[in-house]
């Protein structure tokens, strides 16, 4: 039975677009909703703390709040915050911990989807399934066919694609997400290695690369699947784009500033690698228009994670997050504890 | 040394669009070349026969030359036909077994290829890949993203995918392909099972279905890897599709014939199945228009088995078995013996 509105712990909800995700929360939460309520966020958070002071947050990842010393400041009875997203890149850990204020994110609900997108993206470009489906969309097949021409080296017809077995991939990252993508790449034969902080003791099959240059200069494929930090961004930078080389592959489905993006419409505007699969960008949602113009590139809006799945398992993980944090019990997927 | 012309055995020479494909084979043989020879294919067999008797022939699957009683009749020379496809439609092997043609094929040159070209194709369609490039290229993205509506349920959006773990696939034909296919998405958490003529002894771990149709009622994807004979011809018909159902989809890289094509489009614009990733057609290079306008499609042509790795290979396997042939050595790939 549904507790009348006043009984209900307040919880502050920023850039929850899912109407269904949406309904669950206010059934459970006086929801005080930063994206509806028009405001700018000091404005916002000032009434929020005023009127009854919230104790969580549900945030999603993103262009929107930051939650950050200034905004922890302006709602001081705030102990938990929860993130919908597996990045924590808009969360300020330290100061959270500082101010005894717990965080959980969606654990790993969306590690399958984004693994999958990411091999997904990574057969498109390398096989050129895009590519083809416009060659067929502009009804280029049946000129080629007909022709006795060598249409499928014809420069105006559509280049051959290239295999994925024995490929070397480089996956900067060996996260929960980027060794799922091992594991499935691994299925199509591909040589595997990776970078990240340290070596992983449990990875034994790998070769570990301490430098993302080294390992470009001697991969086929990079894929980015790291968490973005101070020591990741541009990760991919010029200087890899260059290692990486002329029939090098980047596939980024970490966050759009993992990669210097005006490097790498340069690289592929100049040929200096052969394509790009991304699901992120710098600017979102603003993606490089000379990008659009490329048969090599495959684009997708930020939507590896989603799936209908993923988006059922993210209401389940939030709000027994939310409940376990309400009722004083353990959170099921913390990222900092109280 | 190149031999002078006259010393190089003659070679029957079918559809061969790839120059240095066509550069190699001219450099070894004699080459009468029926695609660039301009003429009806009995005046070209008739020709060919009466010149230098031929006894080796390279055909390519298709629409072209079907090997079959009249071929053989009209070039009763004829010891050897190598077919640069894995498919043997197009050679009936009991005329060539009666008269004592040797037969070799590509062996599994395109396995792996279409194996990849298949998965790609899977993910794409579950994934809605091919969608989001659509939404993404006709700069939907800022409007969805800059509003506060559910955009990732509105019909006006990027509908959400569905996620790959967990679906269960139906393979039809567990050849070679089909195997390939299974295990890389046996990766992904994909449930198999298939059907072929009778159960395969050294496969414990998928469930065989003896009927199609039963299949089919059990799986969330269907994908025809099977060659295309009588008993495969419209193997996904209206019952199988119905059987499938509404979020069904099916992959498609056998024939064009393996599927009744008009079933297919119906099924699809009547929402009786949820999508389709096709690489073959009934009538190649025709795609039935319909399919162009669909967003749950994805559509390539004919290209699942050619990588440059796959065409390099093709040309040796080809030369290797046309030269064992030729020193009466046993051949590489046989089909069916001399």
């Amino acid at each position: 039975m549904a507790m009348a509105s006043s009984e209900l712990p307040t919880l502050l909800v920023f850039r929850v677009r899912e109407l269904r995700f949406h309904a669950a929360l206010r059934e459970r939460y006086r929801v005080l909703d930063f994206l509806t309520s028009g405001e700018p966020l000091p404005a916002f958070l000032a009434a929020a703390a005023a009127a009854d002071p919230p104790r969580a947050a549900l945030v999603v990842g993103g262009d929107s709040a930051r939650v950050d010393a200034a905004f922890l400041d302006a709602v001081p009875s705030l102990r938990f915050v929860f993130s919908t997203g597996a990045g924590l890149d808009h969360i300020d850990l330290a100061e959270c911990a500082r101010r005894g204020v717990a965080v959980a994110n969606s654990g790993t609900v969306y590690s399958t989807d984004v693994a999958d997108h990411a091999v997904g993206m990574l057969i498109d470009v390398l096989r050129r399934v895009s590519a083809a489906q416009r060659f067929l969309r502009r009804g280029l097949w049946p000129l080629h066919h007909h022709q006795g021409n060598d249409y499928h080296h014809h420069p105006h017809g559509h280049p051959l694609g290239t295999k994925v077995g024995g490929k070397r991939v480089g996956i900067i990252g060996l996260g929960n997400i980027g060794m799922l993508i091992a594991k499935r790449l691994e299925a199509f034969g591909c040589v595997i290695s990776y970078n990240s902080r340290k070596p992983k003791e449990s990875v034994v099959s790998y070769r570990y690369f301490a430098s993302v240059h080294d390992m470009a200069s001697e991969s086929d494929v990079l894929v980015v699947a790291c968490a973005l930090s101070k020591e990741t961004r541009h990760v991919v930078n010029k200087d890899v784009l260059d290692a990486l080389g002329k029939d090098g592959v980047v596939i980024n489905i970490g966050r759009g500033l993992n990669v210097d993006e005006a490097e790498l419409v340069s690289a592929l505007e100049e040929g200096r690698i052969a394509g790009a699969g991304l699901d992120v960008y710098e600017k979102e949602p603003k993606v490089p228009a000379e990008l659009f113009a490329m048969d090599n590139v495959v684009l997708t809006h930020h939507c590896a994670a989603f799936t209908m799945e993923s988006r059922s398992d993210l209401r389940d993980v939030a709000i027994g997050n939310l409940e376990a944090f309400f009722s004083g019990k353990p959170l099921l997927t913390p990222v900092l504890h109280r």
